[in-house]
């Protein structure tokens, strides 16, 4: 079993470690520390020796940050997780303050700290934070300060070790080209940019370019390292020494030099007078400070595999479709055994989720789940980011509605899909609510639109229904989805916050509109798609791109309203349930085929 | 008649002024010099004196820049822009470039430049476009010059003198609220944005925060001048001497000091030890500049005036609805004529823009145009930007769309519409492609969206219908309007860039999708609507704004494939129609009321 029920973080953590931290503060005469919850890699899952921000405040939520001072403590979260924070810190110890407004520079802009010290460390703040906290700092009247070491790693004293797990290849067969040819592409790249080098930075696009996974993070094969790849096409490649194994040496070949991680920064500082691209979204302030003591022109702009990564090749899309078929067919096996078993108002969110990931590890191919199952039962599928513990569990009851967001990790691709079933009958309200769901995702995946299209531009199009019935979820509408990578994968993203980078063919995306009655229920329908080749519309004149379906899984056709469908809206729903039939069918056995041709009828 | 169809700019224009420039630039050893269209005030329109791109090339479009060398020049323009600039310029002088890619910074980076200098006027030039210049000129070995006269300005030996006409106070009931209202407003924000002052660049904002008005450009009653608020709510007010009337001094009254506009320079730069908000968009780097000097802390930032402009107060509502109701009557009597003359095939482009302007002015109150009609007869109506002159003029034939985009300054309000009428009988083509076109207004029209949204969330939806059918439109869907101001204000659009400003109650925008058939025929359908206030939709839980159609003039029946809309649409068609109907008939003679009833009769 990959997932834990354990209950994590909580006030006592906090209460334990914060006086600790603030001795140390006191001997370095630092007034205040800042804590993000990023780390070194800018990972979305940290390793727990990373998990910095929840060793000193108890809070483990995904994204926020704590301002320690001698006697106030702060903690800065987003709108998604004020309840989780209040109930995981001392809120004697802590006060809770908004992000992105206040802000830790926020907060700091509007107080006199005359003569105070803020202290942060430069390996996990990006170089736009520092700014911020530096103007933030001389407006307040004190002084910003670079540390060398950082003191919780110092103050922490049974800090996990790293994580070592060994870095192995990634077969052609999967990758679909090789990391000589990424490598040159990549230098030509470099070449046209007019620039000597550049640091590669993210562990996913270090996966990508060596043709390489790891194990260093939870549900996401991950090899933690750096790799410095220059203009004439050699390339170097940073990790501990432990995790390198004798395949690895064979796989790389002559042309990329492996180097223990420790040699990185006189590395970085050899580069004198050369101009080396950085990502200032994804590396932190301490490579733009080595780069630039050792003289180095730092050229800002995206990872240089950023594009490349997110636009799947043929080999990496033909795998991806067999994993969704394999992962659509456990899946189709747990909503079968969930509509004959649940009923009984017996069944837990831990049962589904262990049930859940017994039928994808039967796949016999389960590396990993992509992350962790959320399993909301009534009122817990209501919260966005749930996830559920022993603390939390409950049973699935009559009458109520079930929304199931999960995924796998498998050698030949990531799956992640959101299905919401109704346990009993649903409600008139349930079943509205589901449909105007059901029809932004429908606009979102028959959409055609023309290159040069982003995220942004197409964002409505899955919140209109709702919209027109006063109704709107507060989280974006879709992601990126790696290959055996990142579940949430970059630069494409379908949401409101402006996302620059147009939709192009062979990117992977989620599709997943949802309507939470806080309190009661939640509803979610996800699908992966990938974007299509520019292809004639009879009478256009424009090729335009749009969406193939990744997922095959049932809907819950008792939700479904067919009133509220538009023909071609229900035309839609229809299709896509042949299609789950005709693909799911051959891999599952006859008492499962069975349910799924009646689930799988026309509506 | 105010509009004109004289034959403007042309290639005899940049041969004859070339040479003199050149002269001068030899003279004062620059190699190049950078010609921005833009003038001192960032204006849609230029008062003829500021025609200094046009001057050099005989180029005359609304958007572009040129690089003049000593052997080569170069005009950058724009997709829109290429096929008139061929026209214009001549090829032998002059070479065509694209703007933005590579534009000015482009082509110079990828020069070896080495020893030159490459001048410009900050006047004209924003600090950003200054850093992209001087940036680009660092990578060609080049260095970049600030002038202090503009070369074109003294070689222009008959260059047209420089707007005076007298600046005149804006009534109150139109404005709603006292200029020393507004004036006390911006004083407290800039006190909460902790800044000393900000200086007012742009001549709209000017005319809204002293509720003045003047005549320096065509179409848009703007005074040229600028001013200083401090956050003690005292202001000056620059404008040339000879524009100040007896009755400017009364409205204005003790609290604004009204100065020579030369007074300017000194006065900025006694603003030394001072916190002053500038704003980088709308502001020339001449500004910055003159701040630094002084030794004054620039704070950037948007136009203080720019959002409270935006959002229309009830006065401003109640003028602009009152305008659009007589411009509507003026257009439904031009509809109706064209109905009743245009058959015969004998009408040109020209006669509909004088018979329309004829109308309009029979209104009585009439003050300009609020911009050029745009009167495009078949071919003619698929250039986005088309101005009809003596040259170009077209007979509206049978079996012809024609597409005329007009509207009018009355002291109430602005207006702009867009109508497209089919000439004899349409084709089924030209119907589709109409209807697709109203399927895309009506989304724009209908739309409930929660605060927040911003345009460029909107804008697909006024495309969707055209993208499934492989078809597009390469402008905007919809700019702010002002209230007796520019036809085309910031800072709300909706448009595929991305625009951060959220659709707030009481901004004016114009809903204007269309489709262009090069060679054949252009579609528009535009009305200006206004943001409503979050309303209550019934069984939702988030107050939602919306639109109030401020336009009433019929929309061609004989082009609406009623088969193509669905039921909803065909009933916003029918109460669309039948609001024209109740609000205009009342004003317009009985043949034309008659005609109405049967062209606004539902679907």
């Amino acid at each position: 079993m990959k997932q834990t029920f354990d209950v994590r973080g909580g006030p006592a953590i906090g209460r334990e470690n914060l006086p600790t931290l603030r001795a140390a503060l006191t001997s370095d005469a630092i007034d205040f520390f800042f804590v993000p919850h990023e780390d070194e890699y800018q990972n979305e899952y940290l390793p727990d020796s990373n998990e910095r921000l929840a060793w000193i405040s108890g809070f483990t939520g995904s994204a926020g940050s704590a301002l320690i001072g001698r006697t106030e403590a702060i903690l800065f979260v987003d709108g998604r997780y004020t309840l989780q924070a209040r109930d995981q810190v001392d809120l004697d110890l802590f006060q809770i303050e908004g992000l992105p407004d206040p802000g830790p520079a926020g907060w700091i802009r509007t107080r006199d700290l005359s003569g105070r010290t803020i202290a942060y460390d430069p390996r996990l703040v990006s170089p736009k934070d520092v700014a911020m906290l530096a103007n933030a700092a001389d407006q307040a009247g004190a002084s910003l300060k670079a540390l060398t070491t950082n003191p919780i790693d110092e103050a922490w004293a049974d800090r996990p070790a790293e994580p070592l797990a060994p870095v192995i290849p990634y077969p052609i067969e999967f990758a679909g080209r090789s990391s000589a040819e990424k490598r040159a592409d990549i230098a030509k790249d470099l070449r046209e940019k007019r620039v000597d080098a550049t640091i590669v930075t993210a562990p996913s696009s270090l996966a990508w370019l060596f043709n390489i996974r790891g194990g260093d993070v939870m549900c996401t094969p991950l090899p933690l390292g750096r790799a410095i790849v220059k203009a004439n096409g050699h390339a170097d490649l940073y990790l501990a020494t432990e995790k390198v194994t004798e395949d690895l040496h064979i796989h790389l070949g002559n042309d990329v030099a492996l180097k223990p991680i420790e040699a990185l920064e006189s590395d970085l500082k050899a580069l004198t007078g050369q101009s080396v691209l950085l990502d200032p979204t994804i590396a932190s302030a301490w490579f733009f400070d080595a780069l630039e003591q050792a003289g180095a022109t730092l050229i800002h702009g995206q990872d240089v595999c950023a594009l490349p990564k997110a636009k799947k090749n043929a080999a990496e899309l033909d795998g991806t479709r067999a994993a969704h078929i394999r992962d659509g067919a456990a899946l189709t096996r747990f909503l079968h055994w969930l509509d004959t078993h649940a009923q009984s108002g017996k069944v837990s969110e831990i049962d589904a989720v262990t049930k859940l990931e017994a039928f994808r590890n039967e796949t016999g191919q389960l590396n990993d789940l992509s992350f962790e199952t959320i399993s909301g039962a009534g009122p817990n599928g209501a919260i966005v980011h749930y996830r559920v513990s022993t603390a939390t569990n409950r049973l699935l009851e009559r009458g109520s509605l079930f929304l199931v967001d999960s995924g796998g990790q498998y050698t030949d691709g990531t799956t992640d899909v959101t299905r919401t079933v109704p346990i009993g009958s649903p409600s008139q309200e349930m079943a509205r609510h589901y449909t105007l769901v059901l029809k932004g995702h429908i606009a979102m995946s028959a959409v055609r639109f023309p290159p040069g299209t982003t995220g942004t531009h197409l964002d409505v199009l899955a919140r209109h229904a709702l919209w027109q019935a006063g109704l709107d979820y507060q989280h974006g509408t879709g992601h990126g989805v790696g290959v055996y990578l990142g579940v949430h994968e970059g630069p494409q993203r379908i949401a409101k916050p402006w996302n620059p980078t147009p939709l192009a063919p062979g990117m992977i995306v989620s599709n997943e509109p949802g309507y939470y009655k806080t309190g009661a229920y939640g509803i979610r329908i996800e699908n992966l798609q990938t974007v299509t080749e520019p292809a004639d519309i009879p009478g256009g004149e424009i090729a335009m791109l749009g969406f193939e379906t990744l997922t095959y899984a049932p809907l819950s056709r008792a939700l479904i309203e067919t009133d509220l469908l538009t023909d071609a809206e229900r035309a839609w729903v229809d299709t896509y349930h042949a299609d789950v039939l005709r693909k799911i069918s051959p891999h599952v056995d006859g008492t499962v085929r069975h349910w799924l041709e009646a689930t799988c009828a026309p509506l």
